[in-house]
């Protein structure tokens, strides 16, 4: 035990202490770094794929579900969607030093905001390798040293990754400890990460809300998190039904296991006989199972009731509980109650409604006709996601270099002092 | 104790019900709430300080010291000063639905983002009454509701002072849930409040090193907060002298018990020969004691020497500890490193230092030329601060209505569809 405690307190200390040196890195030479990388992961392809194959051999051993290994395998093409990614990330613009809101204060006094690392980012994930090099791109780019404590499911193949990833930090004259993925299987070096809230500003986990939950209730430091995905389409009393029925059906059925499908249709009492029935076909061609409120199935007379706990969950599979609404203010009700503040999308032809839906709902994205599946770094156009954030302060939805960042005060004076 | 925990649960319901309320109202609905507040404020001037009158009398009987009982006593011009603060507060902007970042994607979907209220904030307070109006104010205006717990030392002066903003808000046809001060004494609230993370979207301490630091280990939910001001002055080797010792005394000397003094100077070698003497006979002047590394003893051969726990220590107080760095990088190591990143400051004419400087000094204010006294709410323009975060994530300095707030996600489509 007290030699992890040790290891990990120094890993975070090179950390910390790396994190001045990349705070002051020029662009050129972090876009340097990501260039080497990008080409050495090309380069490394063959030794990837075999760490990898040791992972999957052992999950299968291990008798991981079909679902997991799928998430733990990497291909020829998935390591160059990698490399890809990296050089995507290498072409977006720095965000470390952005000057904005300046204004010049009675006094002479030029006060502005710089944009600003936040030091080093702990980074606490499960099973997919491409989370290492994602998460060592994004927090490199923002100038953050980041601390990476990957599953040990992927233990091989994130080992390889970081290999290169070491390799190019020193070609481009950049501390090695700017990015350190853990060596250790030992489970208590999450504990130990937890409580170093003098070295790691910010954590982020990404995984199941089991791991979620005890980073949320262990961190002695912000964390930023990603919750559930309870995403609604609300398809108001004018909606067009053709495009009500392409965006409730592109939201529920074009991916069921990401974070940004719709798990609850609200469906505004007018129109429930006329969209209702034409839905119903339309899902059931994909297989999608429907759970319904009382006056849902006073229409589809054949599906099965929805229960209370069933507004809350994320199913993540090819199910769908429907609810009829009085109104507006019904639908938004049930979002802001039973939904878990992700994304929520209206479709309406109603100026009024679509903007009370957009101040009133609660929600990191809020959409109008528009299905929620856009609700995605990459759709944003941030380059990519070290995650979604559900949280309601720092950064909410998609975090991309800026969710990476804070913004510092800047004062110019020319001997200015306070009376 | 189950009487609290369901009084303190009951609270943050309602104030959670309220909040939904307040996100929608509208800005003349909440002006029209807090110019009410300034009005009866003053109408209640007689009734606050005959509550402040039995907080003074239990205080001096209960031994508090003569500062304590200072922060807590309320004057006429106090309350007709916090009269006139609500007014202020009144005349800024409203954050909640500014609307920014707004770019067309190429699928055609308008994304941009929307300031939105964080919801429910919990304020946790010690000693000073005016808090509670300062807090109130601040979460009205910026759209959160608020809960207020103040410290039993201003318990009934808080009582008055929630009695004038309650009548503000019925008169307003605001839900009086918007704002609750807690009517109990016992200690347990404090403990129930921070593990209500489903109800309180965020807790802001204000208080003590011993508040703040249990409420960051306790809370379960996201915490703004202040910590040391341990901040400093960087004489550069190319300083104006005169505008050097100007900066250095008022930083030092204006107040000392604000936590935007300065607590060590730090002096380039170069000059430290040519400005040590003068700032001594300045500082003598003020009745400061100064404390200094070798090198500064070696000019100012009659002070003491500080010790490694001086560099780490916020005094408060006329004592202020002094180094010679032998240029800018060891200046920036020291601040980096014993500061609190609250705020720093560089005198010097050099633009290279000065970019150098306000890059990689890892503080909430950075400035050039100018006094470290000028970190504040009210100077910065924001109207007024219910705090000063000395945070990495979310909101950096002083945090006025922009600190209250998030931005989610606006996405405006045409039945655009994931493919």
């Amino acid at each position: 035990m007290t030699d992890v405690v040790a290891l990990v307190r120094q890993y975070a200390v090179d950390a910390k202490a790396a994190s001045r040196v990349l705070a002051a890195a020029s662009t050129a030479q972090k876009n340097q770094a990501l260039l080497a990388m990008a080409d050495l992961l090309e380069q490394a392809q063959a030794d990837i794929l075999t760490a990898n194959a040791k992972d999957i051999e052992a999950a299968e051993q291990n008798g991981l579900d079909a679902a997991m290994v799928d998430r733990l395998r990497l291909t020829e093409k998935s390591v160059a969607q990698m490399a890809e990614g990296v050089r995507q990330v290498a072409a977006l613009a720095d965000p470390v030093g952005e000057m904005d809101e300046f204004k010049t204060l009675p006094n002479g006094l030029q006060l502005g905001k710089m944009r600003a690392p936040l030091g080093v980012v702990g980074m606490i994930y499960e099973s997919r390798p491409n989370v290492t090099i994602d998460a060592a791109v994004l927090c490199l780019k923002s100038g953050n040293a980041c601390l990476l404590r990957g599953g040990s499911e992927s233990f091989y193949s994130n080992q390889a990754i970081a290999k290169v990833i070491y390799q190019a930090l020193a070609q481009s004259g950049l501390p090695e400890a700017c990015v350190r993925l853990f060596e250790t299987k030992d489970r208590a070096a999450v504990g130990v990460m937890l409580g170093l809230s003098d070295l790691i500003d910010v954590i982020i986990p990404r995984g199941g809300k089991g791991l979620v939950k005890r980073v949320t209730e262990e961190a002695r430091m912000p964390v930023i998190k990603h919750l559930d995905g309870v995403c609604h389409v609300f398809i108001n009393h004018d909606a067009d039904l053709d495009m009500a029925q392409s965006i409730a059906l592109n939201a529920k059925t074009s991916r069921y296991g990401t974070c940004n499908t719709m798990e609850t249709l609200l469906v505004h009492q007018n129109i429930a006989q006329d969209v209702l029935p034409r839905l119903q076909d339309a899902y059931q061609a994909k297989g999608v199972q429907l759970r319904g409120c009382e006056r849902t199935r006073s229409v589809l007379k054949d599906i099965v009731a929805a229960t209370e706990e069933d507004w809350f969950t994320e199913y993540l599979a090819p199910v769908l509980s429907i609810r009829v609404v009085d109104d507006l203010d019904a639908a938004m009700a049930h979002i802001n109650h039973y939904g878990s503040h992700h994304t929520d999308s209206i479709v309406t032809n109603s100026y009024a409604d679509m903007q009370r839906f957009l101040r009133e709902v609660d929600s990191a994205s809020v959409m109008v006709n528009a299905s929620t599946r856009f609700a995605d770094g990459f759709e944003y156009g941030l380059g990519a996601e070290i995650g979604i954030s559900t949280d309601k302060i720092h950064v909410r939805g998609p975090v991309g270099l800026h969710g990476l960042t804070n913004q510092k005060w800047i004062v110019l004076g020319s001997g200015q002092i306070r009376i």
